[in-house]
């Protein structure tokens, strides 16, 4: 997906956010802030907007010499996660459809995005989480079961720490002899690094690789080449969130997107209204397919 | 009042939807958001938010060649108001204070900026107007009704249009030989300019003069000589709106602020929360001194 005009000032907000949690220093933010508009009134808008992303939290770690911004706010979401995994556990054992139920709780999970917005309060995580068996899911998770019984090598595209624990319940849903599981190659935002599927416990369960980048997303030609040819070999991939979303579509290879659509950009791009749990495979064709369109 | 840094980000998408207004050429969309960005970049924070607003409405009327991109929404909230204004003048007439509903309309009406809020719908402006008399107002009416009838040379300064047509009922409750209303020199964003004072009624009130400037706000070096010695010859001043409050706070001269607070940066300088009425005299002390901080 392009770099909308929207974006941009989501973008410069998003840096100022990142910059004032790296470091006290209000020197710092301003010069920060400054590249930031100086980058983004010379960007390429063809480029999806976690390559722009990128550049800047790769400058803010670099410049504050703190290599991890996000460490507490994702290992706090992290223990929010795991504090309510036994609930939904438990939910997921009596459900009828305990596959469809794992779809939406991993949409749900979606919701812990530090990218989109710079304040994320815990009853908003538990709201998306609570209600996301009765709120409509856009997608056909029958469908999606039945391509994960059909593929025979499956990689799982995480996106955010916290998240990643919700994504566990619909990998153990998976035949898991099938399943990689990718995360971030270095740190950026609240996105998920191999740390993150430890806590989580997913080293335990299933290959868990990283993708060798620093974008909040899956630019794949800035990927390391193991990952791109894992990526490659896949005949299934699951890719979650939105910066996966901005960055794999239109990319030839069979993928189901599961996400919550969190901004007007997205939105409209997508053709879901904001707060939508979507499941979306890459080839279901134009957004106007979608019922309940937003 | 300085920029703050997280005024650039909101000051960049309100760049983008007064372009949007001006012209639907989504290549001068992204030509205009570029320059914001650029010229945001290089910024002096030491001046108010304003004075960078002014050059980028500035440069979106010369590229658009729309000198007032805004105009139909002005209309609307001049006719939205006057609409309204019976109803109001009503209640005004039976009120045991005119006064203070005079002075709780005209900051209520100061919700009509679409400098802060790119959209803003007849409900919330309406709430605001409906709910004025109930809620609070952080302030002294009885001390500003005071300082009124003590001065003889009072200069209104007026922020939007819609809004304008309240000032005229806080106007009308003062001695009319006393006041003099100014309004912006030239059009920006959806300040009130002499149309605006006409369609409200007020210049067969009072005097009308305007600033000679294009900013939204009143930064006192860039207006024309006779306002600048209207500005210095009144022994009062009523200042409306965040513009004005932005580019006169601090300014030696005995001011009256009245606005409702629209943003979070105001929110934090001023020292009340978002959405709060506020009459604040300009040597009335730091914010601390104000109850229900929020």
């Amino acid at each position: 997906m392009k770099t909308f005009l929207d974006c941009i000032p989501c973008l410069i907000r998003q840096s100022l956010a990142a910059v004032r949690l790296a470091t006290p220093d209000e020197r710092v933010h301003e010069q920060i802030l400054r590249e930031a508009l100086q980058a983004a009134s010379q960007m390429d808008l063809s480029w999806p907007p976690p390559a722009m992303a990128q550049i800047v939290h790769r400058r803010i770690q670099q410049i504050c010499r703190n290599g991890d911004p996000y460490r507490a706010s994702k290992d706090h979401f992290n223990r929010l996660a795991l504090g309510l995994l036994p609930a939904f556990r438990r939910q997921l054992r009596e459900a009828a459809d305990p596959w469809n139920v794992a779809v939406r709780l991993a949409a749900a999970g979606n919701v812990m995005d530090l990218g989109v917005k710079s304040g994320l309060d815990e009853g908003e995580i538990r709201i998306a989480l609570e209600h996301c068996l009765t709120e409509p899911l856009e997608g056909d998770s029958a469908e999606f079961a039945e391509a994960v019984a059909a593929a025979e090598r499956i990689l799982y595209l995480t996106d955010n720490a916290g998240e990643i624990v919700f994504d566990r319940l619909l990998i153990e849903q998976m035949p898991r002899t099938k399943v990689t599981v990718a995360v971030r190659g270095s740190p950026v935002i609240n996105d998920a690094t191999r740390r993150d599927a430890e806590t989580a416990g997913l080293t335990e369960l299933v290959p868990v690789i990283d993708n060798g980048s620093d974008a909040p997303g899956t630019i794949l030609a800035d990927c390391s080449e193991p990952f791109q040819r894992h990526f490659a070999a896949a005949d299934l991939v699951v890719a979650k969130g939105q910066g996966n979303y901005e960055t794999l579509w239109g990319v030839s290879q069979r993928i189901y997107f599961l996400l919550r659509v969190k901004c007007p950009v997205i939105a409209r791009d997508i053709g879901c209204p904001v707060g939508r749990m979507v499941l979306r495979r890459s080839d279901s064709g134009p957004a106007a397919d979608f019922e309940g369109m937003g």
